[in-house]
């Protein structure tokens, strides 16, 4: 399924496009557009958690069947309403499978690697401002991140929910002083040298 | 010094007060906050590393004698105009004093305790916010950083500043998770238990 900005224009039509109104056609771009608009409402007012696809459905005025055929889970909608690069449900098994005594290494690989990249890392800081601006925006993130991604790393690692939460702070402080504040040497810093850095620490959270 | 919000009242009439023009005291509260408000205009103009106490002054059109009068050093004018809850120079080496073996534990145990004051904390997470939402604050406040908190702390202990910057990541990240996106359970943790947590991780940094 094709991901990001460029994807809400995958389903209109191809160049040299003749406009024409998708009436008959419920896998129209807007259509999807719709269902995705909608999805962004309920998620802000309802937060992650008490989101449903039939809460969604209904508030896009579409059958939940449409919402399903288009997106497979609640994960999958938020990411794509919010632009994510990646469906943490998707990205993490592959990260999280291989020896446990390496995976430090490989989450911080994956963190920075997939970070970049400007057009997958600006959606993401797009969401933090926003978690820092806005109550209620903070709200569906907090359970996003909960649920979406922390949960299933905590579960399939066995890990105490607050060492996980801590290695997620030191990677998102990374990223924000790499990116946002710019910090020198941090900034021009190469990937690798990064992960000598911050791979140990990352490993000792996990191995508690 | 008195400082933060507080203090821009501090050189106003007492309780009881008579209101008064202060023309012959060059000490008077509003001399004191229109060289503060001309200090944010400067710093976020030019930059912390290019901002002047003479151009302050000029700014303000004040004589530079009285804001030196005021505010001792630059670093001292910062805090002020932004209200934050220390000047580092001046809080930076009682915890940087004792043993090297402990200074991951004493830095961390600062931090979360000064951030556990909502007092203290909202200038700081305003600074930040402020930080992520303008590109010209960016500078200002990466200037700030660089110079009067991390330049300080990696000349005192000999560390290289990436270290110091990924220290620096990792508890601001915390902050943030903690008091922003309240995660759980890293909201609800004693300080402590945060400490037990965190102060290897910074103590590894600084031993390189």
């Amino acid at each position: 399924m094709a991901r990001g900005p460029a994807s809400a224009a995958s389903g209109a039509p191809a160049a040299g496009e003749k406009r024409r109104r998708p009436g008959r056609r419920p896998g129209a771009a807007d259509t999807r557009g719709e269902i995705l608009a909608a999805a962004r409402r309920v998620f802000a007012e309802k937060g992650f958690d008490k989101a449903t696809i039939r809460g969604i459905a209904r508030e896009a005025g579409v059958d939940p069947a449409l919402v399903h055929h288009y997106f497979d889970t609640k994960d999958g909608i938020f990411v794509q309403a919010m632009q994510l690069p990646m469906d943490p449900a998707v990205a993490l098994p592959a990260v999280l499978a291989g020896p446990r005594e390496e995976v430090g290494e490989r989450l911080v690989r994956f963190i920075l690697t997939l970070t970049s990249d400007p057009q997958a890392r600006e959606p993401v800081m797009a969401l933090m401002r926003t978690a820092m601006a806005h109550e209620q925006a903070e709200v569906m993130i907090r359970e996003f991140v909960t649920r979406a991604v922390l949960g299933r790393v905590a579960e399939a690692l066995k890990i105490p929910p607050i060492r996980l939460e801590v290695a997620f702070a030191q990677m998102f402080g990374v990223i924000m002083m790499r990116y946002i504040l710019k910090l020198e040497p941090l900034a021009s810093a190469s990937i690798d040298e990064l992960v000598a850095l911050l791979a140990p620490t990352i490993q000792r959270y996990v191995d508690g």
